[in-house]
């Protein structure tokens, strides 16, 4: 890198490197990627990882429904082509937050197993950890859960004969064969949950180890 | 906010703000718009304003050609409708890196008034500052230039009663009405560039004051 001065600031030329963010930002970027039927606590356990890493001074970002599908995915639909587009985007941006250092939660149901395995590839390939999480709950305690109501919508439309798609009434989940943790959150608190997920990010090497 | 304790961890209920993540960073989040035509250095200053934040303990992040149009925008075109959603999508990816805390450069000839005032629209919306940066040459330097024989290209393209849609050559380039910064790069060098893009961001209160 060549040093050139200009006013009262030092320039470097060429490009910043990721390890340059990671090493200011204290840790590595990466992907955490929430996995699991409707009403499984997707959002609440990625919601409490982001709080207790922000606390520890680390940067964090949850992507879910609420940022993606009112803005850029705002022009997809649940149309069997447009779900796969819409993981395929989400997969890009998180690794483009991984990139910059961010270590990135995305809360989806992502149910297709090639559309996750596509979001792990690109990772992979840009020398990102991307780590799954499948949040395991038994869809009757979804069902019984549904926080949305969407569960008792899904069954109506089901029994009125239109069905809607809905992921573990008329559409597949598919559980991942492979995923670096499996959270059963029928049986944790959602800050167990994420003192899991905190302690593997350590062991990791995402996050420096807490004293 | 409760507070709730669960193994050595402190928890906080409630989500993390964007003022929590500024905090941490010591900036706020913003995207600086870089537009103007094919070769006339919006990625060189993009890229020397990023090092230069990073060097001062700043998260700064350059979305470009490179990062988007190989990855999340690879299923898109050159047609109208795919430049249109080419923009829309940078704009919307922009925003989640703002809110994120992140100072967002994107470098993208983005030639259409009316999408980047719709990236600009999304901004607003949010809260969050949108730098829109004119990087100004006259064609005539930028095609001398012609870093990437682009212009060559679409000239003989041209000649030969294949027109490409080309920025400035047989497709429109929109200049800013009102852009926050007008960079004449065929005058200064790409530091002294870049040295006003920070001094903008200090006096916007992107960045703290340097002593």
């Amino acid at each position: 890198m060549t040093e050139i001065r200009a006013t009262n600031i030092t320039w470097h030329e060429g490009h910043v490197g990721r390890e340059d963010r990671e090493n200011l930002l204290n840790q590595k970027g990466a992907t955490v990627w929430f996995t699991g039927l409707s009403g499984c606590g997707k959002s609440t356990i990625a919601f409490t990882v982001e709080h207790a890493l922000v606390e520890r001074g680390h940067l964090a970002y949850v992507l879910d429904g609420d940022n993606i599908r009112h803005g850029l995915n705002k022009n997809l639909g649940f149309s069997a082509v447009d779900r796969e587009e819409n993981i395929r985007r989400i997969g890009e941006v998180a690794r483009l937050f991984a990139d910059a250092g961010a270590v990135t939660l995305t809360s989806f149901i992502s149910p297709y197993r090639k559309d996750r395995e596509q979001a792990r590839k690109i990772h992979d390939e840009a020398g990102l950890p991307f780590i799954e999480v499948f949040v395991e709950v038994p869809i009757e305690v979804c069902e019984q859960r549904d926080p949305k109501g969407l569960y008792k919508k899904a069954r109506a439309a089901l029994a009125a004969g239109k069905g809607m798609g809905f992921t573990g009434v008329d559409d597949p989940y598919e559980p991942p064969l492979k995923p670096e943790m499996v959270i059963r959150n029928d049986q944790v608190t959602p800050q167990e949950a994420a003192a899991t997920v905190l302690k593997y990010l350590e062991a990791r090497g995402v996050l420096p180890a807490l004293e």
